[in-house]
């Protein structure tokens, strides 16, 4: 229905919101009968160009007959302060009705799963609205049809990587906590002649993401351009996802997730597969860790999981297996980004191989066996043989350098200047290692910000230690955070040891 | 734990966001470890006081060492621009882990339901947050429990009216549409002698609300001892119940359910009733309108909620009767605030006894009989006795008076300049009336932001009509306003004829 419209002066304010706001003046507001967090429709007269905005009121920022707008609002409106624009009372955006159909827990069919997806793309819903959706999403879950159909809208709505090169192999590991075993399958897939385009993200609630480590080697904020090119050449790439807009609605999602602790699962399957999808996978290997401080806690609920990891890549087309993995103890010693860059370099080095290592070659394993490199249960051997030929680190240095990054080994990854070690005070058997706590460390040390901050674990499950006997080392920035790390290390059981032997007396 | 602290330099940006929100520029964001959404703690070191915002990040309004901070944040921490604050990351409220808890189909405890709603009162929660309680409660319903709780501490979180006199009588609707019975009953129940001090809301989605109607009479944004003052002067009293801040958690969990068109049954019920508990009232009529426009579309879903009322009522030591009425055709022939307002001066003035009027006696009625004050089945000839004595009246214009108003009968109330009357094109017998679009023909026309915008009704159910015969009136402040509201009225049946009777040849 045809609205009541205005002309109005428009007044750019210096913010740059990323949110589709306008700011009117209470009188104007009640003219045009807008109520709060409705929505005005901005017409540039000049061009045609129309856009919808949650309007904020105000009797401060704007006067009467004008319209405020944040500075990405009027560069894509292409109006600059001054300028005269129509403005209108607007209806909300279609999708909204159906995220109310999923509130009231009715199952969502494919054109309406992709009208709320074009929304979140486009800005078109407010906060509210998208936290409604994703609420009830996890809320009331997403059947199998439905997380096809996400997967589908996400891939529609993103862009997608065109190789001109095959087969496209990838992984995914879902929630695990430290230890890169990305930037060690990698090198390893391409060394075997197949191609892995991967993006990975950055941290949200650990002590480093795969694409905070990877940064600290080379560049990860890549173009699709130079990915392909760098694929193309190398055979991998370790770039950050964020920065190709492989599927915008989805990073919207994740930010909403983020602080509610939220991982509505029909939710994050779909994200990854359509990842997967838009970067022309063929054969994925997804990584489920298990474990008391991992995003699943039990086998049942990863099982249930894996099924349908199974039954969304049978929709596209991809070969899909799901190793479960034990995510109980630490993925490798280090926590924060160039801790893990380093540890990982070491492993490619060929100077430990520790569960990370043996890790990654399952993974990578299974990979070579799926896309038919090797006889089944042959494909570990194989990978482990890549890795331990020096090949995989050959191939490491030739992405490192194919992406624009100049450190080659892990000689070159420089700590932060500050170090405190933390020393056993008594006698006994590590009997448990709190991963949660580790990362909390390295995180009050500055990671994964600073790059160079962080813990590195001095011992493992089940050594015996002495008192005085290193436990783990704290890396920072300056004083203040290496102090503040150090408290709380304290306060906590970061390391427990075994208890009967605690109370043996010496 | 203790966090990370830098000193930063304050810059003051004018807005007013209603929300606690600071700028951080990307640099120092990462270096004290903020991430999207997350908050930092800002502290005044000259006053010790401190304060959490949700930390949004620029890299182009702030600089680097500088906090951007919108101006309602800087006067609640008494900062000036270019001051000097401490600023660290902060942890989420703990409420947000009891919002989670709901999530996931818990059932809140007395203290988890009292720390929501003081964050949601005290702006701690960010939106995102606050959308998510919303539509979990939406989603996952409140126990009886549960709704006593919220009751409980929207009281807690509000302000109280304690008036010298009593007893204290009350009413409420549950999403009614047109029609202010509130301004008869009032009157009525003053005149017998009782106490009603009468909150009101404004409009949301019809075409005008109780305060918005009053207002057209005499002022009703009144501080908590001007209402004291009237109440104990006249008896009544009709303000806006959104300047007396008796419930502000639940004022923002209004403005989240609206734009979702949302409303979950046990926060509405815990709303009525706390502003009920807050006004100190012992006996309470709730008016439960069902029908097809209506918020309540059938008679099963309303008993149940009536039930809930009495429960709730009977905890708090409140006298709680329910009336399902008729929801399903227009109460009164007026639609905005101006036509209402003339529309309830006229029933006072025994110029008309409609429906609305007759529906105002029986809840009227229902308080009288409640109080004590007639024999049961007496009440609705009582109020009719005092409406038709003109006692209503004349308690009418003192409530007005003493709210500080200036119009005194329905001939003094003005309607908009711009009017158009639409005709009937046939032969017939009104058959329905559709309130919705009636309301959305108001709203085109202005209403409620133009008070003396809106539609005026010449017919009602049943009316038999010729051609050319006038069906209603629109009545808009522009001639722009007015076509637009005529084109929708155009566009759609907003009254129907009996179609038996279309089809008679004449």
């Amino acid at each position: 229905m045809e609205q009541y419209s205005r002309k109005m002066k428009v007044k750019v304010l210096d913010i740059e919101s990323g949110k589709l706001i306008s700011l009117l003046n209470e009188i104007d507001a009640k003219e045009l009968g807008i109520l709060p967090l409705e929505r005005v429709q901005i017409t540039n007269p000049k061009t045609g160009h129309k856009i919808n905005t949650v309007a904020d009121k105000t009797d401060t920022v704007v006067e009467e007959n004008e319209i405020g707008l944040f500075e990405d609002v009027a560069r894509l409106l292409e109006v600059k302060d001054g300028a005269t624009v129509e403005v209108q009372a607007s209806d909300k955006p279609k999708s909204v009705q159906f995220i109310k159909k999923k509130m009231n827990k009715g199952k969502l069919k494919e054109s309406e799963i992709k009208e709320i997806v074009e929304d979140l793309s486009s800005n078109k819903l407010s906060e509210v609205e998208a936290t409604a959706f994703v609420s009830a999403v996890y809320i009331n879950g997403f059947e199998l049809d439905e997380i096809i159909s996400m997967t589908k809208a996400l891939v529609e709505n993103g862009n997608t990587l065109v190789l001109d090169v095959s087969p496209v192999l990838d992984k995914h590991s879902i929630g695990g906590t430290n230890g890169r075993s990305t930037m060690i399958i990698v090198p390893i897939i391409a060394s075997a002649g197949y191609y892995i385009p991967k993006t990975s993200s950055r941290s949200i609630t650990s002590s480093a993401g795969t694409a905070d480590a990877m940064e600290v080697l080379a560049p990860v904020t890549l173009s699709m351009e130079k990915i392909k090119q760098v694929v193309e050449q190398t055979g991998g790439c370790i770039v950050w996802g964020g920065a190709v807009n492989l599927a915008p609605a989805d990073d919207k999602i994740i930010k909403i997730e983020h602080p509610l602790s939220l991982d509505p699962e029909g939710q994050v399957i779909a994200s990854v597969m359509a990842k997967k999808v838009s970067v022309g996978s063929k054969h994925v290997v997804i990584d489920i860790p298990i474990g008391p401080d991992v995003k699943i806690k039990t086998k049942e609920r990863a099982e249930e999981m894996a099924l349908k990891f199974l039954e969304v890549g049978k929709k596209f087309g991809i070969n899909v297996e799901v190793m479960l993995t034990n995510g109980a103890e630490p993925s490798g010693s280090a926590f924060g980004p160039a801790l893990e860059a380093r540890h990982v370099m070491e492993i490619l080095e060929g100077k430990h191989f520790d569960n990370l290592a043996k890790k990654s070659c399952e993974l990578a394993g299974a990979l070579l066996e799926m896309s038919g490199s090797t006889e089944p249960g042959k494909g570990h051997d194989k990978a482990k043989e890549i890795l331990e030929s020096g090949t995989a680190l050959e191939k490491m240095r030739e992405i490192i350098k194919a992406q624009g990054g100049k450190i080659f080994s892990s000689s070159a990854v420089k700590m932060a200047p500050f170090m405190k070690e933390i020393k056993s005070r008594a006698n006994g058997r590590i009997y448990k290692i709190n991963v949660r706590h580790c990362i909390t460390i390295a995180r009050i040390a500055g990671a994964p910000g600073d790059k160079k901050a962080g813990l590195l674990l001095k011992v493992k499950d089940g050594t015996k230690v002495k008192p005085e006997q290193p436990l783990f080392e704290i890396y920072a920035e300056n004083k203040r955070k290496l102090e503040l790390a150090e408290q709380f290390a304290r306060s906590v059981d970061v390391i427990e040891l075994d208890k009967t032997i605690l109370q043996r007396i010496s």
